[in-house]
């Protein structure tokens, strides 16, 4: 492989970092659900190039191949590790896989791309970090929500200050079906609140208590509500669900000066609410006098874009400017310590408290 | 007074059991925000009668004296419990009141009508119902919701085994505006889905955790989000608040067979999804094939009644019959139990278990 | 009566206009479906009062001596126009006594409001013009959503320029329900329409056509498409039904530059959509390349407050000002064109075109 | 070309019926907006093959070639009438072409498909269907919602009497976007209405009367109110626009016993409302007593299955079977008539009674 990049070739080790006048060659591994998704979106982004795809199973690569006939197909790990021609691997792969395989790419020299959430642990996560880092090589989780548009309209209108004090986030993300069978529903629906809620208020929860039920199959939760607490005062709370008579995609956020309904399903996915509640000083009494404001309500116009395409655009710019990307090792790792601590709190029953990643 | 009822003439304290010629005489003590629509469903009612009305505050009872120009009115409560017209009382002052003035109106023979929640703590609560039960007096607190057509539909459903087994309720209850500023939105909205749920599935919480946050007054929480366990089974997640952009009344009941969404603010407040989830037995390989089913959506035609007129006559109708009413004062025990746990929660920030009062 | 407006004095004709020292005595005529709200809002008007009440049916008069006691009751019509106390009157009879009971009024001096439509035809409310003017008495015919909040939102994001040249208008009037059993569906619900257009427009229709039917009972039209074109350019379309599985009261305003929907039944009446066409020059080869515009949405916020309220007060003010109301009779006479044409057009199948009013 | 039908090998003319053991083979003409999707429907269709399509444009057909290798393409519309593995060609050019290309292929003697409107004209219409029979082949235009499952829910909902007797339908076909630059809203939309109307109804109307007005390009109307009257009782009113601030697909079906609402554009796209208005006898003194019943509201579960691939299906089908599909070229012809009137009524401003065509 021949690197092009000024430090990755004074200390050898910034291997993978392709020049600005070819694309990043990066193999997709597993091709289920999502997997495809990353083929189609690669395929059409400019500066990015699929040499080969890989997974266990021939009629998952049958199909990309004939969707896909320049793409080389390999039921192969090894052979996408030894490819002198792939510079990252994006890994679409059952959770538990996530660590072993990403590992192995790190030490290849691949930089790493790991749908979420990034591995099964806290533990396992900061293992590729350790190894990421000593091998100068990119490591990101795929916390697509972070590209969303309107996750960004609106993490614009808390960091702008334009909602004032957060108070508190109210979200629900239900829906009929069951999207995995060897993860709860935490692990499968919970990243994307957990990545949304990280990124908007650049904070971990302090504690949080949840409880679940494994209504459908033994042992499998279906159903959580997660309540959360942070230091800096706001307060959350997360229902997921794939359980629900219709799907649900809404979180309110309430501002001290404004409030926002963010609904993924609709038509106006970001709603500024200007209402509030005007609290003067107290009277000599210690009376408060309240007082309610209801105002005008603007729908923002939210660009069309796939987030998976700025997510993946932001991959390989990261892998050329040896930078983080948005969605980050220590974002992903962050959700990684929601989950675990919401897993936590659902079997015992208890609050738990979080410690931040000493990595963050 | 006259008392025409059998078993209370004869043993001589079954007083202010009026004859079925002549209407139950009911005294309203409190004309703040609910009293009025008490006055105005009283006077309504065949046979209920309002002799007089008493608040502290005269003009008040002033704006009462016009609209009904023949009920007497007094800032004296003393006033109120002498009068021999007097069968019962209804009071609808603030909580912190309920127990000094339902003590009173029990003492003094008069049947009572408090409105939710049913006093300041279980300990108050369990000391009026000694009190009416020495006497032989209805005791009952106004848990108006018991009484809604809309929320008997759904217990319908869910009693009669057309939802399957509940899985879990999910609940949200929200708008801008504080109602009361001497209590918590706990105290406030809290009753309202406490005495529903324990309406729907006849059973108290096992355990709850809560937490809430004081946005705007110090001391004040009003957010609350509490989940509940239920030793049968069910859990539950509910959410009160005063600070939203928009009212929200929705209710989700996930049942196995069934599922249906409660919106009292909607023209279809019931709708009943015959959707879920099939689960056949394992195969061989221990693989789970799971399907799901999602049939008609039905929106039952609910009768147009107004929930505090049903309310007033089963009060009426326990009077008469010396027969717990619907909303009986074992329910607003349970609630109370409710509200007092999820405030401990809220303040300890750990799981509560609840015990059962031993009235129930 | 003592008339202190010095015009009014000076020559001895302009009877009935009150000092500002003393309220607008206002006698409400006709106690059906819509009179008692007349004497409610009057009953609360700060510069109103109601001297009397008058009826043929006894039981509605009982009812209003209930509520309002210190209100005079009659079912004697010549008794009301008699009395000194009684410097107007306001008719909510129906429609066919509409210009008896106005042109009495006005030839016993008294300022006349009368219900809409004004009358049963343009010759009878030309009639009463002529009456009014001649004695200079205020005339002045009910159309309440002038006096709509939401309605004059939208008049002034048309007058404004706001929303550019207005393209053409779309509503929907249905719900399940006959109002009147005398009428059409024109007559008794076409006056909104008709009125709130003829407010936003400026203008009648030059011409228009409609189809109706009569579903439920012979000879009453119950459904009504009426289809109008307006000189200066926009088309509109009005949909009338008493048959509908849903109340519906969707108006679509479309502008150049902006789309407006007005829905009377929404938290949000008003919504302001910046949404448009982009029409560049032709190319050299006569091809149009358009592009559309979808940008910020809006719900402004409206105050809450009642149309009826305003209207009567306008009512009073011009009584005093001897100006003309908003509602004033041209309006009233256009929006009887309309009806007039509207039914014209539904019997003979055929376009008709519309002249203005010599009054107008 | 080897025919495998009886009837068509009996009297040597019935060319192009292939044997059950083969696909149609259909040559799809016109890559466009539309076009591709028949290639996708009937790629994937069992019993159908794509030997060629055709387009003027290289472009659009190499984009075809990299999707589907197999599928040979061409710019020559005679090669593809040359062409023996033929039996069938799909057109999905613009409305002006249909007629030449259409007359073309059913002289090769191919079976035709032709998008809706299947021609400019009644009259070229009949000559397609003269050439079609004379030469006993099939002559199917694409009304695809003819296959739609609400549709079809709706249909078997009037047919079989549910919503008794048919009082009126009101249609808003609207959104923001010019699909065609060469055709009339009318031309564009309406056929999709007005052959929902035909298939519901089964029936032409009577009369009907139309304005439209052009307001973006000059001479090509946007907007058009389209009022239409049955001979068997049924109104109707379509709403068709290009100029709309959000999408609207509702139908609201008015009947005697029961009410129905389709909207393409929700989740539940029927739903039947069990509300209607009772009119017992009159009285001795003529008065009408109407009751109005509101029931239950159900939401039929509607089969996912895209309409497309039903209507391609029932084309093969008829070939096959030599009967006439259910998209029949005479309703192709009586949309025509509509599209026709509605123009005419247009420009003249009148009411315009329809003829039904000869071949009805």
């Amino acid at each position: 492989m021949t690197s092009l990049n000024g430090r990755g070739s004074s200390n050898g080790r910034r291997n993978g970092v392709p020049s600005k006048q070819r694309p990043v060659r990066i193999a997709v591994v597993g091709l289920g659900y999502w997997g495809p998704n990353l083929v189609r979106v690669l395929h059409e982004l400019p500066g990015a190039e699929i040499p080969i795809v890989c997974d266990v199973d021939g009629a998952a690569l049958a199909k990309i191949g004939r969707r896909y006939p320049a793409i080389e197909l390999t039921t192969q790990y090894e052979r996408v590790l030894a490819d002198d021609r792939v510079d990252a691997v994006a890994i679409a792969t059952p959770v538990a896989t996530h660590y072993p395989l990403a590992v192995a790419a790190l030490n290849a020299g691949k930089h790493t791309f790991v749908e979420k959430p990034m591995s099964g642990s806290v533990t396992e996560a900061e293992a590729l970090v350790a190894v990421a880092e000593e091998r100068e090589l990119t490591l990101m989780p795929g916390h697509t929500f972070l590209y969303s548009p309107p996750v960004n309209v609106v993490r614009e209108l808390i960091h702008s200050g334009e909602l004032g004090e957060i108070y508190f986030i109210s979200t629900s993300r239900v829906n009929l079906g069951l999207h995995q069978s060897d993860a709860s529903v935490i692990w499968d629906l919970g990243p994307h609140d957990f990545s949304i809620l990280r990124y908007w208020l650049d904070e971990l929860p302090a504690q949080l208590s949840a409880i679940t039920r494994s209504c459908i199959m033994p042992g499998v939760p279906d159903i959580a509500f997660v309540n959360l607490q942070y230091a800096s005062g706001p307060v959350a709370h997360v229902e997921l669900s794939w359980l629900a008579p219709s799907k649900l995609r809404r979180t309110a956020v309430i501002g001290s000066r404004k409030m926002v309904v963010y609904d993924d399903t609709s038509n106006e996915p970001v709603r500024v609410f200007d209402s509030g509640v005007n609290l003067p000083e107290p009277t000599d009494f210690g009376q408060y006098k309240l007082s309610y404001r209801t105002g005008d309500i603007i729908s923002p116009a939210i660009a069309p874009i796939e987030p998976l395409s700025l997510e993946l655009t932001d991959f390989c710019g990261a892998i050329r400017r040896s930078a983080q990307p948005r969605s980050s090792f220590v974002i992903g790792i962050d959700v990684l310590s929601v989950l675990e601590a919401a897993e936590v709190s659902a079997e015992t029953g208890g609050m738990v408290t979080l410690e931040s990643s000493s990595l963050t």
